[in-house]
């Protein structure tokens, strides 16, 4: 089949290489309808992390061509999407849902970070261990490009703003338009929260975040904006999507007095200053962490199949559709953030 | 003044009767721009409770006329709401905006009751004690006829879902669609549910609730038709805006295993059959009690002032507007539910 | 293999009986090494329920000496705790641990209720179905007469205390001192309750509460001591063990305004009388449900491995130890309370 | 009358100051029976904050010598404690207890610190602003010594334990057993905990903490010995009662995976470094703030009057009781931690 490679920072291409097979008699193949890139993708591709030569990706929903002998709840030619985060399925915290927190793997595991067993999404396609625990039906109803949204991206937002325990009556900035913070601010309004106030340099994912119900933050001093546009309070709620040094100072300046910020966005720096005085006043509550996509969707399948997140306008977040071979140029153009790209989903039977 | 004046059952005639007079310095005198009749006015209307001939009503809104001189949040000439219940303000839970659980008073405390010392909302004007506690200041935008629904009944909507812990994901069934139930529609709603089922006898009313959002649940069988919207599940929660023996029973035949019914509505009888095992076998919650719109106000000021909760859509539960002069009328109205009559708002200047 | 067979009201008997077979590759076979009569054991014995002739009990520990292929989390050797609930393993609410809310079977299972391929714990051996979701490890050094406690009493006096949400500063009545009441002592006080008052018609049930850390409520008019107790406030929490009508309305009398009830033993009567006004006027918050034994054994085991649970206090609730084949008799003396029968395990080899 | 006066860094002197005033007719003034310095106390001590010449101190508990008219809760010859945290008394989070989010302040007002019109309580009387608010009566029973660690520490701890939700089954670490750091190890007990590990450098607080129910971790490498104590797993709260850019970082490291950490300690550092990355595989939840004395007292005094907290334990933790006149000393010894100083208390009459 073909799929794209990790060749090193800079270097993703797409190419031949052999079908996935069934490691065992509980995991499931699944045949990718659609597959996309991630924020997160861009780390290695930044930064170089000392192994390549493996499939990348975790994203992606399709059809299901063969499963094990043991596998109880999926049958060939369910229609799924693959979370990008998988666990043992027999551990305390996998059984709740809570894979990131796996005890048998002791670590968090996502597709296509290299390991061993474990393949990439950005693929024809894939096998998934533990079908049981770590497959999810796709429900009817729920498009490719909505499925592709809730193995990750929207999880993640979603779960972000769930730790922050936004809801009615709250006021939420959203730090970061990407992805993951234009549905942050889907899923803070979808919460209850009063307002939400879109904080980004780019006047068009700003715009996009108006459309789904934000009030634009577009001011060369943020922090001086959102003290005004909150009659000097500071917002309840802050949800960096970013997560750098630079943003998770400004969430924590932003936020009021009794407030909490969750940062979803993952830093590429190992340590960050934290004004702990400032905290320590404001009586933060401080939240960050990757997200257990599975602990995520029993709720957000029925957010999505009673429109109340609204499927049309998170189809918009998606602003291109390319190829799979077309995958180092969607790289590079994601990378650039050229042609206004937010997100980018690749066909692979192209 | 004129104020309504209740006779005993079927007898309110609105009557010349002394102004109200600060009782002491921690007090407030408001001059009454709106005022209504609210469901559980209906009580003393149907049963005689022993007492008659006070000024009856705890929905308005208004000017303060007057302050006692150790009032420090409220001036003359501030435009405030009368919260139905009231407190001493210096217990525990009075400080907590937990009137109704006065320590001091030993029971929840209601305007229009014929409590000595404690007047009717259906007046020109209303002496409001401990009046930092007790009022509530109506923001800039936010209209009398919202205001008048914050006093009691979307508060008590609003708090009657709060303790159900309405939230993303939940179907919630709404019984009885009158003015609190249609407010528990848009309550639910508010705080993120997935889809809510609206529940009444008269057509017109579910067409109110289906413009505010709802699913009608309009067949012979409600049981029946609530499982076969929920695929046999049920639903996660029910709120009884009715409140009487056949309501609540109902309301545990419609939840669903590990569910939660809250019962808003005042029953007009002392005890009700509860079918204890079914309640049982589902792990049902059961939440019911009278709300301190005091503590429910903070939020659901800044949801109406963000839009969240929609100012024109309450409005329309607000079906007739009269004089307060035509109180008798208006009670024998809403009492019969004549001329579709859902809500109806009295001002006093008439 | 011996077992205790249910043949209808008042008749319980010791028989020769098959040796349990492993009905899939999924199940296990745990030969017991205790197991014990619960009060709800008493329902058929009282009532006919339609039909007998099946292995009773729902309570015991012993050792694994047989798993199905797919059993990946046991072993043959493992000393194991039977939970008296379980579940299909598969679908949400089973697969974190709400066994009783198990979707696939629509319904709560449990062992020792007739129902076919699920036997009876009062054995020799049994048969459980889907061994990874329904054994549970003992811990070492939790012996087996705490093992046995966990099976069912303590899980479900725990969940109990749970759901009423128990913690600091709480004031907490317990009605009812048996297995599952006193339990509810030591449950309260371990998450933090500051006072449990304990409400029974039996004085040395009350002496045992008593050594478990509770105050005694020793008076011809308990709800008048308890009101004294508590200054005339109430308590914050009832736990009903008992729960038939006469309880349910005793507790409703006990909980103090804005308090919680929370009914755990099993009504012999589908309806009872319920003070809905009384219990609108007390905010009330009211639980009922049966436990899912799995969902609490995390907590439970810590507890119990930290001594913050007493294993010491709570095996001198055993009064009685018998043999499996004197279970006819043991079933009389419990049924008739003789001899300070509060619980009474059985040895299997006896 | 005498009080201490702060003179600039290890300047503190016992002078004869005016007796304090009523500023207006909501105060009281509290004659002082027993103060106590804090560990707060220490940060003007090393740090020059800019200004001096006021009276020092937060802790007091005495007796109400005078009350101004409109106060409605207290009289003259109440036993009352001061807490540390004031408000205004008016704004809705002063009017919850969370009198540090005060919002007519704008900041959190703690007695002691040079504000003009709030005094210190290391003196023979103290003006208390907006009595009814302020002030706290103590019940009957609860002993000066008590009264003084409510006034600040036990509440502080108590707080910090709260928010990181400390409960059943929780295994807690606390770094720094001073009087703060030892009282968390008594709240998270009291709070259910399995199981506290407690950390410091000084053998003899570790035997206190020992005393008060902790186990003792005692080990050059305290990161691998928490490890050990865990089987791997880290502990699920880490409370933080120090609060130097050291202890928090050893914090976030001896947290398990999926754990929280509270820092109740007053960092002398504007910002510290936060190992980002780790909190974030740790899904880590980190909250820091001053506690609100009054928001915590309700349940703390069930919890002290009830026993539960033990009043003996906790007036071990006072070590050393001197007189205000030797104050300057008190101060010097403390800051030493000389003679195994971990609390002094000073009595005002000497």
């Amino acid at each position: 089949m073909r799929a794209l490679i990790y060749g090193g920072p800079g270097n993703i291409q797409c190419e031949s290489v052999q079908d996935p097979i069934l490691s065992d008699q509980d995991g499931a193949i699944v045949k990718t309808t659609l597959c996309s890139i991630c924020g997160s993708d861009l780390h290695p591709y930044h930064l170089d992390l000392g192994h390549s030569g493996y499939c990348i990706g975790h994203e992606a929903v399709g059809e299901v061509i063969e499963v094990g002998r043991n596998v109880k709840t999926f049958a060939v030619g369910d229609r799924v999407l693959v979370p990008a985060s998988l666990g043992c399925g027999l551990c305390l915290p996998c059984r709740q849902g809570n894979v990131v927190l796996c005890q048998t793997h002791g670590s968090h595991r996502v597709f296509g970070q290299g390991v061993p067993g474990i393949g990439g999404c950005q693929a024809e396609a894939i096998a998934v261990p533990v079908a049981d625990s770590n497959l999810y039906r796709l429900a009817d109803g729920v498009s490719d490009e909505v499925g592709i949204m809730l193995t990750d991206n929207l999880a993640t937002a979603w779960y972000g703003a769930r730790r922050a325990r936004v809801g009615p009556g709250d006021v939420v900035a959203v730090i970061g338009l990407g992805a993951v913070g234009l549905q942050c601010v889907a899923s803070a309004l979808a919460m209850g929260a009063a307002r939400v106030l879109a904080i980004d340099l780019l006047a068009d994912r700003r715009a996009l975040a108006v459309k789904l119900g934000a009030e634009s933050i577009d001011a060369p001093d943020v922090a001086a904006a959102v003290l005004e546009a909150t009659k000097g309070a500071g917002v309840d709620v802050v949800l960096d999507a970013n997560g750098g040094p630079v943003t998770t100072a400004l969430a924590i300046e932003l936020v009021g007095r009794g407030g909490r910020v969750s940062v979803l966005g993952v830093s590429e720096k190992v340590s960050i200053a934290f004004p702990i005085l400032t905290a320590l006043r404001k009586n933060l509550e401080f939240h960050t962490g990757v997200c257990s996509v599975q602990a995520e969707l029993p709720v957000l399948m029925r957010e999505i199949e009673s429109g109340r997140l609204n499927s049309r306008a998170l189809s918009e977040i998606i602003t291109h559709r390319m190829g799979l071979s077309e995958g180092s140029e969607a790289y590079a153009m994601f990378n650039a953030r050229k042609d206004g790209m937010v997100k980018v989903v690749l066909d692979p039977t192209r």
